[in-house]
C-alpha cells in the first residue's frame, strides 16, 4: 500500500510533474537560474514542506475557531500567525522568484509554486498575508519608480511591510467602473484620497511594521468608468527615511465575519475621513503608480497573479482534503464487501462508491495541480530571452488564466465536498479538517472575479485572440499526435477524444462568434467556461499520461493510479461537455428570457 | 414585479401545489378528515407561517453562533429554543396528523408537510427536536403496547417528553449489523442495556421533562447481525405514575461540534456505565417494543418518516435560500446590461448568469417541494379505506423514499451553493443567511443513510419490486398521455422526452439486473440514484405544468415562471441522465478496478 508521505501534497506526484513532465531540471541551464540545480530546488521544496507543516498546519483549525477581532481599534490575530509569517520570511519565501538585485532567490516559478502549494494546503488563511504581499510587491517592481521600489517594495520583500489590493467598494464589487474613491493631486505631487474600500483581505493587522495598500481611485469624474482609474500607493503609515512614522488617514471601519478563510482579515477601510489626519489635513496620502488613468492595467498585473494563486489555493484545499479522505477511508472499518458473508468489517476504501469518490477527487486535484504548474512554466518561459517563446507563453497564460482560476475553484471545491462525504458524519464535525477545507475553499469561486466574470472574460475577450488560440491549438495538437503514437490503446483513444473535444470547442466558439446579439452570444458563458476548462484538464491529463513513459523514478502503483485517474477523466468527466456544448450551440435562451417578475 | 410574500416559502406556489395539483380540498370528503375544510387547512398553514417566522426564524443565526454546550453535566441551549418548542406544541403541531383519540388534529399529511415546511425553512436545527419527537411517537403508536403508548407516546405528543432514535455506535454507522449494545432481560420483563450510542440528535437537553430514547440493541450474539436487533424504549428518567422520577443509567458523554445544524445537539451517550445506576444496579432500564429480533423493521417505521422529513428539510433550506437570493438580486445594483452604454447600474437580476442561477434554484426547489408533497399524499392515500389505493400508495412511497431523501439533499444543496454565488462576497459572510443554509444543508446527504446507502437501497432492492415499478410506470404513463394531448407544443415535447427517459431508465435497470456479478451490478449505483431522481423530478415538473391548466387563482407571471422552470429542467437538467445512463449501461468498472495502492 502506498504510504501517504504527507497529507498536504504527494511529493512523489509533485516531483513527477516538475521533473518528468515539465523538465524543471533543464531550466538550470538558463542564465537566470544558473546558480541553481535540482538539489537546491529540492532543498527549497523540503523547507516549504517543513515550515508549512510545523508553522502553518499547526494552527489551521485554531485560526478558524478564533477569528480576528478588533480591540482598541487594532486587529488581534492569534499569535501563531505572526510566527508563521516570520518563519516564511526567514526562509526566503517572500522573494523566491525575484531578482537577486532585490534580495530574491531567482528560482523558477514552477519551483516557487511547488513551494507555495504546501503553504496553501497547510493553512490558506495564514498564507494569504504573504501571497498578497508578494503580489503587491511584484506590481511595484513592474510599474513603480525606483524610489517607490526602494521605499515600499523592498521592505515588503524583506518581510517588514505587508501589502494589499484595494479595489472593491460598497457599491462597486465586480463593477470597477463604479469606483468612487477620489484622489486629489497636491502641490508636492502626492495625492490625498477619500473613499471607502471593502472586502480588503489583510487590510489591517499588526503583523508588519506597516501595510502598503495599492488603491484604485479616480482623479476625474465618475463618468469615465474604468478608464478614469489610477493606481496609488497608500501606506497605513507615512514612511520616512525607510521607516513607518505617523499614521496615514486610513482607518479600519470593521471586519467581515466569514464562512471560511477566517484567519485572513477581511476589512472595510475608510480613506480620508480625518480620523488620522496627516499634517492637520484629512485625506489619505497616496503616491501614484505609473501614468494617470492606467491604474486598472497595472492592477491587472497583481490581479492576474492573484487569480492564478487563487486557483492554486483551490487546488491545494482539494488536494489536502483528498489525502485526508484517502487516509480516513483506509483506516475506517465499516460494512462488508457485497460478496462477503459475515466476517470482519472491511475498510471503507473497499467499497466501490467510496473508491469512486476518491478517484474523482484524485482526477480533479492532480489535474488541477498539473494545470497550475503548467501556468507557472508559462511565467518562466517569458524570461528565457527568446522573444517568440516569451510571446507564446504570455498569450497562452493570458488565455488560460480564467481556467486556472475558475476550474479549480469549482471542481476542487467539489473534491472537498466528496472528502466530507467519504468521512460520513465525522466529516461534518470539527474533529476532522475536511469541513473547514470546504468552507475555506468556497470563497475561491467568488473573489478575484467570480465565475460569471471569468466566463465573460474567456468567451467575451480571451478566445477572440486568434493568435493565442492558434498557440493552444498547436500545443494540444502536438500532444495528441504524440499520444496517438503510444503503444497503449487507451492512450491512443484518449488522444482521439481530446482532439475531437477540442474541435467541438472550436466549432462552438465559431458559431457563437457569428451571433450578432451580444446578450445571446454570452448568455451561457458559464457553461462555456466549464466546457473549455474540462477540455483543458483532459489535455493536461493526456500530458501527464504521456510523461509517464519518460518517468524514471515512479512505482508501478503510481503509474497505474495516474492512468486510472486519466481513464476516469476521459470516461466520466470529458463527456459532460457534450451536453454543455449542445446548449451553447443552439444559443439556448432559457435563462435570458426568464423575467424578473416570473420568479 | 412579484412580491415575495415570505422569504421562507412562496404561499402562492404552496397553495397551487396543494389545491390545484394535489386536490387537497377534496380530501375533506374522506371520513378521516371530515371535521376539516379548506379554511381549517389555511388557518393551520397561516399559523405555521406565523410561528415559524416569529419563534423559529428569529433565532436561526443565534442558534448557529451559540452552539449548545455542557455545564455541570447538563446541556445548555439558547433560551429561544425552548420558547419555540412551546409555541410549536401549543399550536398543536406535534400531533397534526395523529388520531383524535390521541389528542391529534387528524389533518392530512399533505397539510402537515406544508406546515412543517415553514418550520424547516425558518430554523432546521430548532425544528429537529420536534420532528424527531413526532417520528418516535409515531413509531410507538404503530408498534408499542397500549401501556407504552400511554406512558411514553402520549406525553411526547403533548410536548412533555421528547424523543430520539439511537442506532449508530462508534463502530457501527451505516453498518447496523455491527451494533454491539447489549440488552439483558430482567426477571420483571424489562431489560438492562449496556453500550455506547453516537450521532444521537437531540440526545440530551433540558427542553422536556424527559427524553424517550428508542434504542437498537441485541439480546443475543453479535454474529446475528441485523437479524439479532431488538428495539427498546430507554427513557432518560424512569417514568412512574406518568411522571419522570429518578435518572435512568443513560449518561451524556459529549457533544459533537458540527459544520452546521448546530443548535440541534448531537450526542454521544453511554448506556449502563453505572453513572446513574437504577436501584443500585448498573444498566440502562429499557422496555422492548414488539417482538424480539424485529427491531430493525420497527425502526424503519421511524427511519422512513425521518428520511422523508430530511428530504423536505433539504428542500426548504434550498427554498428559503432561493427566495433570499431572488430578493438580493432584485435589490443589488451592480454592472450594466451588455448592450448598455453608461447610465446607472442595473439590479443584478438583469444579468443572464444571475438569472440562470436563480432559475436553476427555482427548478430544483419547486421540483423538490412538489415531490415531498406528493410523497405526503401517498401517506394520506394509505388511509382512504380502499385496499388497492393503499397498497399502491405504500409501494410507491417505498420505491420513492430514497429519491425523496437523496435528490433534495444533493440538488437543493446545490441550490444553496448557487444562492451564495448570487450574493457574491456578501454571501460568504454571516451578514446574510445563505452561507448558514448551505452549512445546515450539508448534513442531509449524510444522516439517515448516506447517498451511497440510498443508492444501494434503490438499485439493489427497491427497483426489484416489479409491482411498485408497474405502479410508477402507470402514473408516469398517465401523465405523459394527458400532457401529450396538451394544446401547448412544449408540453407535448416534454411528455415525449419524459416517456423516452423513463424507458431509458427501465432499459438500463433490466440490463443491470441481468448482470450476475453483484459488485459490477451495483458499482455505479450512485449514478443510478441521480438518473432515477432526475427522471422523477422531470415527471413532477410535468405534473405541475399539467396542473397549471386547472389552476384557478394564479397570475400569468406565476404560470410563465413555472413553465420556464419546467423548460429549464427539460432542456438543461434531464439530458444529464444520458451520460450517467451510458456509464451504467456499459457496466463501467473504472471505480471498481481502482486499487487502494494506486491512490
Amino acid at each position: 500500500m502506498t504510504t501517504l508521505n504527507s497529507k498536504l501534497l504527494s511529493r512523489t506526484n509533485l516531483d513527477f510533474l516538475l521533473y518528468d513532465w515539465l523538465e524543471a531540471e533543464a531550466m538550470t541551464g538558463r542564465e537566470r537560474f544558473a546558480d541553481h540545480d535540482r538539489a537546491t530546488f529540492s532543498t527549497m521544496i523540503d523547507t516549504a514542506e517543513k515550515i508549512a507543516t510545523d508553522w502553518f498546519a499547526n494552527h489551521n483549525a485554531k485560526g478558524d475557531k478564533h477569528e480576528p477581532y478588533m480591540e482598541d481599534g487594532k486587529v488581534v490575530l492569534i499569535p501563531e500567525i505572526a510566527k508563521a509569517y516570520g518563519a516564511f520570511r526567514d526562509a526566503g519565501f517572500l522573494a523566491t522568484t525575484n531578482d537577486a538585485q532585490y534580495g530574491g532567490l531567482q528560482l523558477p516559478f514552477v519551483i516557487d509554486r511547488a513551494c507555495i502549494a504546501y503553504f496553501l494546503a497547510a493553512n490558506i488563511a495564514t498564507s494569504g498575508y504573504a501571497f498578497l504581499t508578494c503580489a503587491a510587491a511584484n506590481l511595484l517592481l513592474a510599474h513603480g519608480t525606483p524610489e517607490q521600489i526602494d521605499r515600499f517594495a523592498l521592505p515588503m520583500l524583506a518581510g517588514r511591510f505587508t501589502g494589499t489590493m484595494c479595489m472593491s467598494e460598497p457599491q462597486a464589487g465586480s463593477s470597477l467602473g463604479d469606483i468612487r474613491t477620489r484622489a486629489e493631486l497636491q502641490p508636492d505631487g502626492s495625492y490625498r484620497l477619500f473613499g471607502t474600500k471593502m472586502w480588503i483581505s489583510g487590510g489591517d493587522h499588526e503583523l508588519s511594521e506597516t501595510i502598503v495598500h495599492l488603491v484604485l481611485a479616480r482623479t476625474g469624474p465618475a463618468e469615465h468608468g474604468v478608464r478614469g482609474l489610477s493606481l496609488f500607493i497608500v501606506p497605513k503609515h507615512i514612511v520616512r527615511d525607510g521607516n513607518p512614522a505617523e499614521r496615514n488617514d486610513v482607518a479600519l471601519v470593521g471586519l467581515n465575519h466569514k464562512m471560511g478563510n477566517r484567519a485572513t482579515t477581511n476589512c472595510v477601510l475608510s480613506l480620508g475621513d480625518g480620523q488620522f489626519a496627516v499634517d492637520g489635513q484629512a485625506g489619505a496620502v497616496g503616491y501614484r503608480i505609473g501614468e494617470e488613468n492606467r491604474g486598472l492595467s497595472y492592477m491587472f498585473h497583481m490581479m492576474n497573479e492573484a487569480r492564478i494563486v487563487v486557483g492554486l489555493g483551490a487546488v491545494m484545499l482539494g488536494y489536502t482534503g483528498y489525502l485526508h479522505a484517502v487516509q480516513y477511508a483506509r483506516d475506517r472499518p465499516q460494512g462488508r464487501a457485497l460478496t462477503q458473508k459475515g466476517g470482519d468489517p472491511v475498510a471503507i476504501i473497499q467499497h466501490a462508491d467510496v473508491r469512486q469518490m476518491l478517484l474523482t477527487q484524485k482526477a480533479y486535484v492532480e489535474g488541477g495541480l498539473a494545470l497550475c504548474l503548467y501556468l507557472a512554466k508559462l511565467l518562466d518561459d517569458q524570461s528565457t530571452g527568446d522573444e517568440e517563446t516569451a510571446r507564446r507563453a504570455y498569450l497562452l497564460l493570458d488565455l488560460l488564466t480564467p481556467i486556472g482560476k475558475s476550474w479549480p475553484a469549482k471542481w476542487c471545491l467539489e473534491a472537498n465536498n466528496l472528502a466530507i462525504q467519504v468521512h460520513g458524519g465525522a466529516g461534518y464535525t470539527h474533529d476532522f479538517p475536511v469541513e473547514q477545507f470546504y468552507r475555506d475553499n468556497r470563497i475561491n469561486a467568488i473573489h478575484e472575479g467570480t465565475h460569471g466574470i471569468q466566463a465573460l472574460d474567456l468567451l467575451g475577450r480571451k478566445v477572440l485572440n486568434g493568435e493565442a488560440i492558434a498557440y493552444l491549438d498547436s500545443v494540444i495538437d502536438d500532444r495528441c499526435t504524440s499520444a496517438a503514437g503510444s503503444a497503449n490503446p487507451d492512450t491512443q483513444e484518449w488522444a482521439r477524444r481530446l482532439r475531437s473535444a477540442w474541435q467541438d470547442i472550436q466549432r462552438v466558439t465559431e458559431g457563437l462568434s457569428r451571433e450578432q446579439d451580444v446578450e445571446r452570444r454570452l448568455a451561457n458563458a458559464g457553461l462555456y467556461l466549464d466546457a473549455f476548462g474540462h477540455v483543458i484538464i483532459a489535455w493536461i491529463w493526456l500530458e501527464q499520461v504521456d510523461a509517464l513513459d519518460r518517468a524514471t523514478d515512479v512505482s508501478e502503483d503510481f503509474i497505474l493510479g495516474k492512468r486510472q485517474a486519466a481513464r476516469y477523466f476521459f470516461d466520466w468527466e470529458l463527456p459532460k461537455i457534450n451536453h454543455w456544448l449542445a446548449i451553447l450551440e443552439r444559443l439556448d435562451s432559457t435563462a435570458l428570457e426568464m423575467q424578473d417578475s416570473w420568479f
